[in-house]
């Protein structure tokens, strides 16, 4: 028998002997024997070495057309300056009814209530929206609702295909000409690049977006050149000082003092509280004072952390440098001290949103976390928290990774004071469920402690400690008999504005209309 | 219009209005209500806290079947003691029919042939193996022909789904309980495990084997707990030693002196040899004399290489640690200075196999490259090369990152003796071709430098610095008018033993069974 020649139908021939579905020839050229000695031209040596482009010369190329899905990190919060930008240019194109996929939309975004108007933008997903743009969505101006997913939902959505990005527009502090990128280097330094890394790696094409072009290699690899296909080179990407908001500073308000000792004790008295103990802190006021009063604890009874979560502050770095914790795992830099932390120490970890939250991987970090300080703008009697709709009915918050959180930690600690202006912050039913309340162990106001009644073994350990604790009706029934009951928002209920979406892709619950 | 119930229904009817595919429900739980007020268990917080368990337990938890695919990888090449331990369960628990999915096989896997004998594996897939194994696949007792990818073409195998793996095994130097790990601590330092991150990202289960469990959060993550199912400690997972084995050393065969001259002729004398420059080494005996004479000309004429790629060895962390290269690319550590600099140089960068070399992402590594040089077995005058099977046609190397750096690199460099023994290595048609000539641009021998005549540039721009080149035809007739042509291999072609898949899953090549 003569050596066989390579042809179609022999590979066929011995496919059944083989293991697997075997691709013999080329999809594209099913033609062509692929027995190589007889190529004569060349394999496009290194084929793409430079991915630099403009902005518009990489939307065009990205194919993005009327109708597609782009996403966005916020990871420059007030300070971005990204999405504008290239919503220039998709307007320049006369690009319409595109679906805005942001981790998050702030204030920087309040812009967007004209692309929606003029028809660029038919709808939004995020984690959430406030100020002009928050108000604009709760009046029913968008087309379709919003959809709003924690950030584990967005990870899950993206990686399972639920959330199908068509273009991801990635701003980078650093990029190198073919997309090796990151935020820790550079002068609009953001630090962890969390939610872009999961854009980045799921999306059709990829766009990084650079103030801060640096020699290839760069050497330090949030996004890899892998999962990019074009680099645009801008003025500047954002104001990094616009990452530190309202929401993130220490505690000078007298409630919230109180409200932080609460919290405190709740964490030094209860068994997890020992060496190796883990935590999210929250980046709200009074979870941020608890820093200071728990700090003292751990000093006191020598006990130090394994890890702080989440979105990171100078004050975690603190700890890490102080040797009070071991590791900081980031999917977001909140301050310019956590921003320059990642990027010098080893020990301060970039992690994506998926790795953070994804409740279908195979163990995401949330799942790991003994404590969780998370605030609110409303609770009920069942313990389910509101942090999206104020008390008019209108969207001014963001799920973040609170429902994430709130599930995977051993003891989840919602703290909120327990009036706000004329309203009770504890209710009997919260306008909008955003972390339900099976997933919520304690919640601390002004006026106490109050454990789920599922943890008993929370309340025992309390109880053991000489720690009072009361009801979530008492705390309404102390708000309501000052200040009475408040009037039931009117939504217009044919008209659904926001879709919750709960972790795993289930709705959640719904957000109608405001009338005016 | 007062607030509509969640029902099923009514979400099905908003669901027109919203932009993507709706998934309200819990497909596991249709017919529950989602609105989780009512819900009365607490979920189960953290999940899965610990997933330490014996090898016995993870193999059984983790599902695994007659027939299934288990993967491992060949980062500790010759001293890998991994698959040995893993297939003793296998056999204790009577799983039959097994395919071995390993990123390479080596002389520490010569045990293989009686598993194969007895029924417990069926079939191999792999980047090549040698020795007894080789021998015996040769001889044709395997079931299935033996499946040889390259690195990368294993990385797109994998990430495609055309090598669907049931359960990966990883040998890691360290992990935590959870499945943080890495191959850069611990007794058994291996250093990258570039090949391993791909199999435990893409499993459908992937289990840690490891002799150094460490404190959780392991800080250096190479596999992170996302992709982690069980994690198993063992003994010992290999001995590091045996990585370094007999390929890796410092030439000193008067014939590869040569050679190394006329590769470094090649490197300076074209115009790619400039600043910045890049270059991967490869490991056989002539390449690395290369570094000795190239380190030379760079400090000269003040020339510093911005990466080197690849398998890294103690040479290039010379250069990286002298500030001669800005950074190396580490798929594969092959030395134990390689294990070390890359567990504590931020600039020795691990990459995964697909980072390195998967040509279906957007940008492998190996995209860009200026140089590379492999060595070979035999090359023929078309430009085909030849590192799997030897004269004798027995299976007696491994494919490695041969045709996917030769692909990528502007240009490759293959360089070997022209005589082995009583043999020419330049010959009329390779016995098996691994590269496929059209990607390979110079070939080296001892006799000197031929240049495809597909790169008419590269001959010009050695003819204008004076270096002379020659033909491969010269270099087979000089071989042969010494020791005659060499006697052709005499196949069964009625039993193809082993089939070469090209970097993008066609098929290239077909080893067929020797005659005894």
């Amino acid at each position: 028998m003569s050596r066989p020649e390579m042809t179609k139908e022999y590979l066929e021939s011995i496919k059944g002997s083989i293991p697997y579905e075997m691709k013999p020839f080329d999809v594209k050229n099913p033609n062509t024997s692929n027995f190589s000695t007889n190529k004569t031209t060349l394999p496009n040596k290194g084929i793409i070495r430079d991915k630099r482009v403009s902005l518009k010369e990489a939307i065009i190329q990205s194919g993005l057309k009327n109708g597609m899905t782009i996403s966005f990190h916020h990871h420059f919060r007030s300070g971005d300056k990204t999405i504008k930008t290239v919503m220039e240019i998709v307007k320049e194109l006369g690009i319409k009814d595109l679906t805005i996929a942001s981790s998050s939309l702030t204030d920087a975004h309040n812009f967007l209530t004209n692309f929606i108007n003029d028809g660029y933008v038919k709808a939004l997903q995020t984690s959430g929206c406030r100020d002009t743009l928050g108000k604009f969505v709760s009046e029913g101006h968008c087309k379709t609702p919003m959809i709003i997913r924690s950030h584990g939902g967005r990870g899950r959505a993206i990686e399972s295909g639920d959330l199908k990005i068509d273009v991801a527009f990635i701003a980078a502090s650093s990029s190198d000409m073919m997309g090796n990128s990151n935020g820790k280097i550079g002068k609009s330094r953001c630090g962890s690049l969390g939610y872009g890394i999961v854009d980045a790696e799921n999306a059709n094409k990829t766009v990084i977006i650079t103030d801060n072009l640096v020699d290839y290699p760069n050497k330090v690899i949030s996004i890899s050149q892998t999962h990019v296909d074009f680099v645009v080179e801008v003025e500047e990407i954002g104001d990094a000082k616009g990452i530190m908001t309202n929401e993130i500073r220490l505690s000078s308000n007298p409630k919230e003092e109180i409200i932080a000792k609460n919290v405190t004790n709740v964490i030094t008295n209860t068994e997890l509280f020992k060496d190796k103990f883990s935590i999210q802190m929250g980046t709200g006021g009074a979870s941020l004072s608890v820093v200071k009063l728990l700090k003292k604890e751990m000093i006191d009874k020598n006990i130090k952390a394994s890890f702080c979560l989440g979105g990171i502050t100078g004050h975690q770095v603190s700890l890490l440098n102080e040797g009070l914790v071991e590791a900081l795992y980031d999917t977001q830099s909140f301050d310019m001290i956590a921003g320059e932390s990642i990027a010098t120490n080893p020990n301060h970890i970039e992690i994506s949103a998926s790795m953070y939250a994804n409740p279908h991987n195979k163990s995401p970090f949330v799942n790991k976390l003994d404590y969780v300080i998370l605030s609110a703008l409303e609770v009920d009697t069942n313990f389910n928290v509101n942090v999206i709709t104020g008390s008019d009915g209108v969207i001014r918050g963001a799920a973040g990774g609170h429902p994430d959180t709130a599930e995977g930690a051993k003891i989840s600690i919602i703290c909120l004071p327990l009036i706000r202006g004329r309203l009770s912050c504890v209710v009997e039913k919260v306008n909008t469920i955003i972390t339900p309340g099976h997933t919520v162990d304690v919640i601390v106001t002004d006026l106490g402690i109050a454990v789920n009644p599922l943890r008993k073994d929370i309340q025992d350990q309390l109880k053991a400690a000489g720690i009072k604790t009361i009801t979530l009706e008492e705390m309404q029934k102390f708000a309501e008999d000052i200040i009475g009951k408040a009037k039931p928002i009117e939504w217009d209920y044919s008209k659904p504005v926001a879709l919750i979406e709960d972790r795993d892709g289930t709705i959640l619950d719904i957000v109608y209309k405001v009338k005016k």
